[in-house]
C-alpha cells in the first residue's frame, strides 16, 4: 500500500480541494496520535474512506469494527459538527454511538437541538464511492441541520 | 449477600411503592437476560442501586465498568425515558454514550430535541443515597425534560 498509484483518489481529483475534504484531512490528522500520517499526502490520507463496491465487499463485517475504522467515523462526523459551528456560528457537538458488531447511532447535537441523527450500519465498511459523494452527501447532511437550527432556533440556542 | 438482612433498602420502605421504583425494578428485570432475579424480591433486585456512602468508597473507580454497572446505568435512563414517554405520550429514546473509564454521556431524546443531558462520572459507583433520593432526582430530571418539551413543542414532535 506504500505506492501511490494503489490508491483509489487520483491526484488531480478536483474534490481534493474541497472544503469539506480539507475538514476531513484536517479531522483525521487530529485523531491521528501516532503521528502515521506525517509526511503523507492528502489524497494518501483521505484514500481510505473512498471505498468502490469492490473494495467494500473484501471487508469482512464480522465482530467488532477496529480502533482505526472507528477513528473514521469519528473523523467524518467531527467535519461535519465543524462545518455546521463554521456555518452557523453555534457549538455542535459530534455523539457517535456504537451499539455491537458494527451498528450504532451518530448524533450532532446544537443546544437542545437533534441536528443531524444517523443510523449507522456495517461500520466496517464506512466509506464513500467517491470524494465527490463524500461532498455531496455531508452537504445535503449539513444543509438539513442548517435547515433544524433556523426552523427551531431557540432550541438551538438553549 | 444471599441474606435479606445485609440489603441497604428495607422491606418497609415506602418508595418501593413509588411509580418511578416500579418502573426501573422492570427495566431492570427487561435487562436480565439470565434470569438472575428470578424469584427475587423488588428490594433485592433494586438494592445495588442503593449506596451509602461508605459502600460507594468501597466500589474501585480504575478501569472500565462492568457489564453488570453498566446495566443499572442502562435501566436508570430506560426508566426516564419510559416514564417521560407516558407522561407525555411522545416516543423518548435513551443514548448512554460511555467514553472511557466510566465516564460518559447520557441523552434521552424526544423529536428532535434533547431532553435529558447528563454528563456521567465514576459510573462504577452509579447510585443513590436512598430510594427517596432516587425517586427526588429522576422527578426532577423528567420535569425538567416536560418542561423543555412543552417549550419546544414543535422540535419534539418532530
Amino acid at each position: 500500500m506504500s505506492s501511490a498509484a494503489e490508491l483509489v483518489v487520483a491526484e488531480s481529483d478536483p474534490y481534493l480541494e474541497n472544503d469539506f475534504v480539507n475538514e476531513m484531512v484536517k479531522q483525521l490528522r487530529a485523531l491521528d496520535t501516532y503521528d502515521t500520517y506525517e509526511g503523507w499526502s492528502k489524497e494518501k490520507i483521505i484514500d481510505p474512506l473512498v471505498l468502490t463496491k469492490e473494495g467494500k465487499k473484501e471487508i469482512p463485517v464480522i465482530g467488532d469494527p477496529d480502533e482505526i475504522t472507528l477513528a473514521r467515523v469519528k473523523a467524518y462526523y467531527n467535519a461535519i459538527a465543524s462545518t455546521i459551528e463554521n456555518e452557523t456560528g453555534l457549538m455542535a457537538v459530534p455523539v457517535i454511538n456504537i451499539t455491537h458488531e458494527g451498528f450504532g447511532r451518530a448524533f450532532v447535537l446544537v443546544g437542545k437541538l437533534i441536528v443531524v441523527d444517523k443510523t449507522l450500519r456495517d461500520i466496517h465498511r464506512f466509506g464513500f464511492p467517491s470524494l465527490e459523494k463524500m461532498c455531496e452527501q455531508s452537504g445535503q447532511m449539513i444543509a438539513k441541520a442548517k435547515g433544524l437550527i433556523e426552523k427551531y432556533n431557540e432550541a438551538a440556542r438553549d
